[in-house]
């Protein structure tokens, strides 16, 4: 069977720290020979987003999480992570080279204004944002330091055979599917520069740039984007930058009826001459390369800093991304309740992190086809994890750290799904034979978090981190937390991690109708046990209840699989949290049976029935 | 009876919409004589608190709330006031004079910025803070208009006979009181000043000096302050700008212990003094006159804007102000106990919002009398609303709008008291007689909203924005909302509003260990009735509950007072909340039924008892 299928995940140990010390001693040279002190590695690419073709950071230092920067001085290196990141960075790189601070509460610029006088510190303006490199300027000025924009990316000048970038095709996105055309998005995009006060912006995101053209691509591991940029005027045409050997006859045609279609190699002068003749360029600071602004100036031009145009639009899903991402829902739904019945039936010793992985590839693909559609991908790596495992937030299996399940233990397996109709996330943490209490008190209450968000209504006008404390109160009561956020974007069949809505409480985004977002508690005790429950929701108008006075917004659920009973302490749960779990798992029931072999179908039954 | 006490509340009606005309046609041939296109007309005196001395936005209005700002042109005014006043603000002034706006979602400088081209705008920058000033000429300048500092406030120009500034008596708190010495604080002023890496600030907040000189005052009405100023510098003694004739011996000697003693028309030329010697002085550019920013930098002194330097001091309790708060409710407990015994015993008729208000103020007067304590002035005028006036938040009775109480109607009664050892600040809501359903469910899910409050824990980090859904989330759910804070800072025998701490969705300030604050939900239906229950609330480290692993912070109710159960439908309630409504009432039987008669005592068993 494993032959049918084709894994979109590997489980090799990708990195090594042992080629740390070395590489670090030749980035030394070049910054010597540059007469610098210091040079910046962050975990970006040019394009800003965690999606990156070059992974100069991995290269450099053996880490393979998905945010992290090092500073490389002349004798001495550190790498910034956040909190999620604390076990893997040590485990991953040598702790002879490196030290490590938290990302979070010390940033570089932070830890420079700290820990320097006088240096001259490198970066490459291609790889920070135009905000993140005011702040390293300014932490470095504090103490009479520099900060200075290398040519050429120092990584570069010693990587030798760095990998080519990736050259996949282009398809296009059905109006059927994105619910709007490109030149509907593109008249949005104008009004909202207009409305910023400006005559252009340019877009180096390659999810924005997917979204406004709907199109899709593949250069980006489990995220459906082409590598591009672009160029959109208020008047005239917009341009976009990419390789024309990703575009087959028809996308070729269908781009050049929106824009002029140009080499990545002539972005830079294009936007000289934009600087020149549009002189007021909207760019989005958090989001847009220092290398832009320091373009556009020289060449005479102005930058107006905003928030990014596309990013709210893209945010609100139109009804026809809604209704595909009901679609995509049941489909991974049914596979998802195949994998939990299929678990339910093995012999736990015989299964493992990776085994149990490629089985829900498997059936994830099994599925689509069965449905008529296909999976496109997966949405990114499988967290699958038994046991202590589970309590690492971010791990991601390989063979070296490959355990088998064991009775008595949770598992906790955090997927999602790339179909054409819809990006999926899902977690759910299963109990595997009989596990203790503890494990059961903290699996219902981190539960009831995950059922307030669920249940919430909000006025419209409420932030994200408005709501953030309800997923949290119940483990707050008990004295537990957890430390990552409540919830993220999700894109439609595009990233699934996207701004500017979450849930945390950082998040000053106002919830729109129609925002997808994921609704996610969890609670980990290390080396012991990990517990996270993850549904994805739709925000939506709600009904006004009788009596009630005012419109409010609430959350429509789209992840469709049973939330293990078994881990559940019913005599912790308020009726309302009862109601609601029955009633989901009637939702769940009604909408994957019929599409079951006899087998699943009885353990859905019991998997769903009333508690 | 009634001669026995000082009533420390009016019922008069204060000022009159009438004279409205009149005054601004004054204004606006002052304004001529200045070549000035208008005239701005704030609430605030020239201390910036919302305690003022001169009342001339009042005065030229009508309007008698707490905050606001009219803007007089040549040709319209308009008065700027949030949302509590939407409905007063018509009600006292006059409609052919002024228009209104919303302050909260239009300030004075965005309507400039809208509606007008070329202005001159006159100020009194001892009236505007840094910032709002900055605002102002923002949105002046983005049309050519120009904000222009007057001389004389225009308003004095035309006021004759304005009333005089008072000249109370200044006493000492004492250390026992306190917690802390004046030499104290002023150590640790002094450190936040050079942690803020300045050399001086000055302090126009009484309630500022108050607190930092260990003094109190009656200068402004239900708040125990002393009008004065101060300057603190790094190096040196403080200087106190104060009325001398406000000081008695003991008093002058105590402060001559701590600072030089000057009179208030000295303050400009020693900050000038100040400016060109010290040069760099922090001030808090949202608390301090835009006046004082326009000395400092005229004298070629820096002012370095930073957060207020005791602010944050003030108001994490010391232990002794905590110690002095619990005595100060529970004498509050066993008035108000007194207060709801007697009212459950009178024919509603024959009692009206006034005669109430008089009541609970001679009981609080005779109960603080019978502690061996004093009532030393109310803490602000009693909210005591009855029927559709209880929906109207911040309704004050006067002869006027007086009404009996009604059957089947609710009673509001928010009040507190300034005794030595503390200030309090409790609201209630009564069933007068047999309520409707309607009254109760809405009556249940504020107390659902109060007691998530009274039972959260947190982490240290928690800020007031992170925890306010969890008072609305049961009304959100119900279609319902308030238009206010969920609660606000209070002091020790000091203002019952202070900050920086509050539970709001604008509150970023972190919740401390040992701050108090007000827990007080509600909900209002126009013109029917309203809602509202609160406590005073301590910030404390909760006990590590079993198996937990995390130091949260939790509640410590400060409040004695029995909540009326008559309007509670218990089946709404969680088993969570039952008990903590229990417990809250097995406390308040506790520490006040040995202080009562046995008629009062006979009722609070009935009262407290389980539900």
């Amino acid at each position: 069977m494993a032959g049918r299928f084709l894994m979109f995940q590997s489980f090799e140990i990708e990195t090594e720290a042992g080629h740390a010390s070395g590489r670090v001693a030749e980035l030394r040279v070049a910054m010597a020979c540059l007469s610098l002190d210091g040079f910046l590695v962050p975990h970006t690419d040019a394009c800003q987003g965690i999606w990156i073709s070059r992974q100069r950071l991995g290269w450099l230092t053996g880490f393979t999480g998905s945010t992290g920067i090092a500073l490389i001085l002349r004798n001495q290196a550190v790498i910034f992570v956040d909190g999620r990141y604390s076990l893997q960075i040590r485990q991953q790189t040598d702790s002879a080279v490196f030290s490590y601070e938290n990302l979070v509460t010390t940033s570089p610029a932070a830890w420079l204004k700290q820990h320097t006088t006088g240096l001259k510190i490198g970066f490459d303006p291609w790889l920070h944002t135009i905000s993140d490199a005011r702040a390293l300027r300014e932490g470095l000025q504090a103490n009479d330091g520099r900060l200075i924009a290398v040519k050429e990316n120092l990584i570069d000048l010693i990587w030798k055979n760095q990998p080519e970038p990736p050259l996949h095709p282009v398809s296009i996105q059905s109006t059927e599917l994105s619910g709007k055309t490109a030149k509907e998005k593109m008249d949005e995009i104008r009004r909202a520069i207009t409305d910023a006060e400006s005559k252009a912006t340019i877009l180096t995101d390659p999810s924005s740039i997917a979204w406004c053209f709907n199109i899709r691509g593949s250069d980006i591991a489990h995220t459906p984007l082409p590598l591009s940029c672009a160029i959109i005027p208020v008047q005239g045409k917009p341009a976009l930058f990419i390789d024309k050997r990703k575009l087959k006859k028809n996308e070729k045609k269908y781009l050049q009826s929106l824009c002029t279609i140009l080499q990545p190699s002539f972005f830079e002068e294009n936007i000289i001459y934009l600087a020149r003749n549009v002189k007021n360029i909207l760019l989005d600071s958090t989001l847009i390369a220092e290398k832009l602004r320091l373009i556009i100036e020289k060449a005479g031009g102005q930058v107006r800093e905003y928030r990014d145009p596309v990013q709210l639009l893209r945010a609100v899903k139109t009804p026809a991304e809604l209704a595909g991402a009901h679609l995509a829902h049941q489909r991974d739904g049914v596979a998802l309740v195949r994998f939990l019945s299929w678990l339910s039936r093995q012999n736990p010793d015989m299964q493992s992190e990776i085994s149990t992985t490629q089985k829900l590839e498997e059936l994830r693909l099994q599925t689509a086809e069965a449905f008529g559609s296909r999976l496109e991908d997966i949405a990114f790596d499988t967290i699958s994890s038994s046991g202590p495992n589970s309590a690492i937030i971010h791990y991601r299996v390989n063979v070296q750290t490959n355990r088998s399940l064991k009775n008595g233990e949770l598992y906790l397996v955090d997927s999602g799904a790339q179909y054409r109709d819809g990006t999926t996330d899902v977690t759910r943490t299963i109990a595997i034979g009989k596990v203790g209490d503890d494990a059961k008190r903290c699996f219902t209450l981190v539960l009831k978090g995950m059922i307030a968000i669920s249940t919430a209504h909000f006025p419209l006008g409420t932030r994200g981190q408005d709501i953030d404390a309800l997923a949290r109160i119940a483990l707050w009561k008990n004295g537990f937390d957890y430390a990552h956020s409540t919830g993220h974007g999700v894109g439609a069949f595009l990233a699934v991690h996207e701004g500017p809505q979450s849930i945390s409480r950082y998040s000053t985004q106002i919830l729109l109708p129609h925002m997808i977002l994921s609704n996610e508690p969890g609670y980990y005790r290390k080396s012991s046990f990990g517990i996270r429950i993850e549904n994805l929701l739709a925000v939506k108008i709600a009904a006004i209840p009788e009596g009630g006075e005012l419109p409010m917004l609430s959350f429509e659920t789209l992840t469709l699989c049973p939330i293990d009973k078994h881990l559940i302490l019913p005599a912790l749960l308020t009726k309302e949290e009862r109601d609601w779990l029955n009633n989901y798992h009637d939702a769940v029931y009604k909408k994957t049976v019929s599409f079951l072999d006899p087998a699943d179908q009885e353990w859905l039954i019991d998997a769903t029935a009333p508690i």
